[in-house]
């Protein structure tokens, strides 16, 4: 039987030897329940709810699954069918994929005790990455910023500081006054519901906008960049995020504000041309219909109204001013010419 | 003691003799709830909450309720109280200020019985411009077409077949095969709840979107053409309609779709030489932080987070290829220069 689990605790998630709890975040700002993943049923069902999300989050979180499993004592093979399984929870969430691709590789090579050390180096890589891209991020921002954001994309997003929403911590940190204007991120409001409840831990001044509001706190020069995550990179730099993300881009656009992505090198994937080559999820149109959570289920439209629900939408590279991964900040178009090196190469 | 009042029945108002009642919009789709507003308090309420609602609505309905006081005996000094209350209501919405001054106008010259004649022309205008609305805006709809719909601008929002969704409906009407994509519009979603409700009634197809992917069906080219209504149009040819129509047109100018303003005159405001005269009334915080109706007050955000909510925005006249009014189509240029003599002058 493999050795017992380390211990480590993160904003969005807890881990040790006799237990692997996540913040259930449907439940945010209004309660904080923590949910007991320890069975791939129980993962399984978190990713698909959404209980767990966040690209890199959903990486670590499914990978600490596994290795939960494998202390537990389940047979390579039943960890090999687990990581298939979990892998096919997301189907446009890359650095899902690559995490498990990387707890299999390892479970190959050296069996259960070599996926658990693999799964806590993806842990503490997740912390070290967060810390660079907080840290090469943060210089894109200046004293007396307005900054709008969209969708949830820090602690709760990750199990360091976060991605783009880190980059803002680290810069506010830093001394530099910021005002942040939080899109809610319809349909499922991670916006409204995660980043205000991180930004209010955080002590950073900001303001909750439908999505809508964007493009007047950009004309009355409120805010002038945007800073998202991203999901998936492509190699000419177009980049999928949470459905919204690409209309903001072009509000950016128009008014002359900079749009920058922030995203661990994770979510590149060489494997995709362009854009156009990233499978995009459609999701429950109930979602659209109304408002769903674990308490409540409000449905404000026609129960039978036809709806489009992307869970995600991409934005061309050429509406992006730089992208920053954990090696740095890169122009859209030195993403695959540059980076072939350093970023993972393509699988 | 005036004369008993004439019967008219819209979809959004019954009035006759001993009743007036309006449908209840904040209930829609889930239920028809019929509200008396026979005193002024109820009707000021009504504006209030937006259990009335719609630019040439309010006019209407604010009216009617002056009529039903003066045949209920209330006195001129009362009738010219209750018209000052009713006016203040809603500060951006200039076609209730109108009405309200129309019918002080005809209370002055001619007692209560010249206000209750006034109230029911003005009723009867609402229906003839609302067909001009239609007849006119249905030869800039093509068989075939997308169109993007912002807010609720149909019968809910008028006496009539309304402004926007009217012209939808004539275009569908002559059997031009359309599809509509309503952006649910937050945060009060008069999209979600109303104009799918509408719609169905009419049998026009549509698919219900949140109102960031609009860019996406933009994008894609699942619409061409956006159609939405105004609250104020000033000299200029700017417009102020609900929060989002701004960024709608920023959306149709960067994908090279067209972008339709369809208002009756009575939206014109000669005293406001640009957008930027137009007073915007800002609303219940609580209503960003949630979901706000009859039945429900739903909060997912943070109690204590800062709010921007804006009632309308401001579409400057370049991103608008043509007003629709009882008139004809027009450029916005020539809203000023061309309009003088047709559209009510500056008051």
């Amino acid at each position: 039987m493999p050795r017992t689990l380390p211990t480590r605790y993160a904003v969005s998630l807890k881990i040790d030897a006799s237990r692997y709890e996540i913040l259930d975040q449907r439940a945010l700002p209004s309660a904080e329940h923590w949910r007991d993943v320890r069975s791939v049923a129980a993962m399984l069902d978190a990713i698909r709810t959404l209980t767990v999300r966040g690209a890199p989050l959903l990486g670590v979180s499914a990978s600490l699954c596994l290795a939960y499993r494998a202390q537990a004592g389940d047979t390579p093979a039943q960890l090999r069918e687990a990581a298939g399984v979990l892998r096919a929870a997301r189907p446009t969430a890359v650095n899902l994929h690559a995490a498990l691709d990387a707890m299999v590789g390892a479970l190959d090579a050296q069996g259960p005790e070599g996926l658990i050390d693999a799964a806590f180096r993806w842990f503490d890589d997740d912390v070290a990455m967060s810390e660079a891209l907080a840290e090469h991020g943060a210089a894109l921002l200046d004293d007396g910023d307005g900054v709008i954001t969209h969708c949830n994309t820090g602690a709760l997003a990750t199990v360091g500081v976060g991605t783009a929403l880190g980059v803002i911590a680290r810069a506010h940190a830093q001394g530099k006054r910021l005002h942040v204007w939080v899109d809610e991120t319809r349909p499922l409001l991670q916006g409204a519901r995660l980043t205000t409840w991180e930004l209010r831990r955080l002590g950073i001044p900001h303001t909750l906008i439908t999505d809508s509001m964007a493009a007047l706190v950009l004309r009355e020069g409120l805010a002038a960049k945007a800073m998202v995550g991203a999901d998936r990179v492509s190699r000419n730099g177009d980049a999928a995020n949470k459905v919204g993300t690409y209309g903001l881009a072009v509000q950016c656009h128009f008014h002359g504000a900079r749009f920058y992505v922030v995203a661990p090198s994770t979510t590149y994937d060489g494997r995709c041309a362009s854009g156009r080559d990233i499978e995009i999820e459609a999701r429950d149109p109930d979602e659209v219909r109304g408002f769903v959570s674990p308490s409540t289920a409000l449905r404000w439209a026609p129960a039978e109204v036809a709806v489009m629900n992307p869970a995600f939408d991409v934005t061309p590279a050429r509406l992006i001013d730089a992208l920053v991964f954990e090696q740095g900040v890169f122009a859209p178009g030195a993403v695959a010419a540059g980076l072939g090196g350093v970023l993972p190469p393509a699988r």
